[in-house]
């Protein structure tokens, strides 16, 4: 079995656990249609990039793979709830998602900002099992990592600069800043929290976050590389919105192929930092921060 | 000094500290104008009737009160984050709340929507702090309980409810459990999470559980009530509403007089839970419940 066999079948596994996680824990029998356009929006679709992460930086440092687990659910719960109000017409009015309608266009503008509410909350939820299985002081780190990385300094406070954003030249720096919270903060929290599962030195959780925060940037760089290059069925949601919406991005404002380049530049220092860490398991990252840059879709 | 003096000196000393914490701890400085919507939508305002709810039950247990200060900030962070949703378009397209505009009115739909998901983020910032004031364990229990208390099997679950219901006609016992839901989940974990902060016996905590459900009820009883009898400037909010959105109240269900009479019958209910609780010092919980069932706004 050749290293990226064994990812491979890695990979499946964890979508797979991922993946049933979601359908145990995110409830259907909610009132009126509530739990069921959380699964709607939730369930049988995305990448799964963020469980992928916490999986392997929590393999990484050997940690509690049930924290891990309920970490992964949690942080890809937060994920999806971004979506789900992104997609909204007073948002991106987007109604294209994953290959199929977006939430509100199923559930309605209410439902769909009630759904990702819950899923919000939900993802809290997850992070606070009753039964021990993970320790408090592990859930109540989990929780301040991910409330962090969602809130004003972080997701959507990115979301915020983006809306503000439209239509207005961005320079490099400025555009930086907004996917460093928008979507970096998100997946550099993804790491952390499967690093915090397990005993990881400093020297090592600052060079797992390095790496996080440069995968971060190198997703959104390769998103927008893919608006452009990519047709709308590829993509499983609508292609070229940014231009339509006159969106700034590192295409329109580096250019096709220094963003390609600088994509690379980020896979590098991702490595870099692995490197660094000390970890001698950081295969999973390294093949991940691969993946990321390596994407069509 | 009378009692009712006492009690509106610590009133008076819980909303001040409370204000002040929120002034501290929700942030201007987020991006765009996020932090400005945020603040708008939190500050200057409100009975701060949640707050009240944790440190009454705080002190009953002789809790920790820089663990009950901050779980009075995060409950009063879902609540205002809630009614920023609430007043949106899609909902119940609100445009006058504590007297003033309404977040979208103000900042727009998207900049309520993204002022409310990171509202809702900081809720569980302000419970997680790094620097040790709030022993981890009480971290994770409060998350918890908040988190239970306003997602889709309590607050959100409860607006499902209510947004399916317009028009249509509920039963009592489908009105109790809405409400259960939508105001009482997040009233009860007021009083829950006051609790956690202290030494508080199974007994104890029950009763206190008891006491927080009869009183989350008997408040929107009371708002149902109040909807009917008083003016919008009494209020600060839009009167009628209920009325002319066609939602079943406990005033069109139950009729006037014998909502006033169950909003009674709720307050006896909560005193009988403090007086089997066990606890000594449950003397401003026991006024709080008088100030549900009394208030005129």
């Amino acid at each position: 079995m050749t290293a990226r066999q064994a990812f491979d079948g890695w990979m499946r596994e964890t979508l797979d656990r991922t993946e049933r996680a979601l359908d145990a824990w995110v409830p259907g029998d909610a009132p009126a249609a509530l739990g069921e356009a959380m699964r709607y929006g939730v369930l049988d679709g995305g990448k799964r990039l963020r469980p992928m992460l916490v999986a392997a930086a929590s393999d990484a440092v050997r940690g509690n793979p049930q924290a891990a687990l309920r970490a992964a659910v949690a942080v890809e719960l937060i994920h999806a709830y971004s979506l789900v109000h992104d997609d909204m017409p007073c948002m991106d009015n987007d109604v294209m998602r994953r290959g199929k309608p977006t939430v509100h266009v199923r559930y309605g503008e209410a439902g769909a900002m009630l759904a990702g509410d819950a899923m919000q909350a939900l993802a809290f939820e997850v992070l606070t099992p009753a039964d021990g299985e993970v320790e408090p002081a592990l859930q109540a780190r989990l929780c301040g990592l991910l409330a962090r990385a969602s809130g004003c300094s972080g997701m959507a406070g990115g979301q915020a600069i983006d809306l503000a954003s439209i239509g207005r030249p961005l320079a490099e720096a400025e555009l930086r800043e907004m996917h460093r919270r928008k979507t970096g903060a998100l997946l550099q929290a993804s790491v952390q929290m499967g690093a915090a599962t397990g005993d990881c030195s400093p020297a090592a959780w600052s060079a797992l976050s390095d790496y996080g925060a440069a995968i971060g940037l190198a997703f959104q760089v390769v998103d927008d590389i893919l608006d452009v290059t990519q047709a709308s069925d590829t993509l499983g949601k609508t292609a070229g919105k940014d231009a339509e919406h006159n969106k700034p991005t590192y295409v329109t404002v580096l250019g096709l192929e220094a963003a390609q380049a600088e994509a690379r530049a980020l896979r590098r220092e991702a490595q870099a930092a692995l490197s660094r860490s000390g970890l001698s398991d950081c295969g999973r990252l390294e093949q991940l921060a691969d993946l990321v840059v390596e994407r069509d879709r």
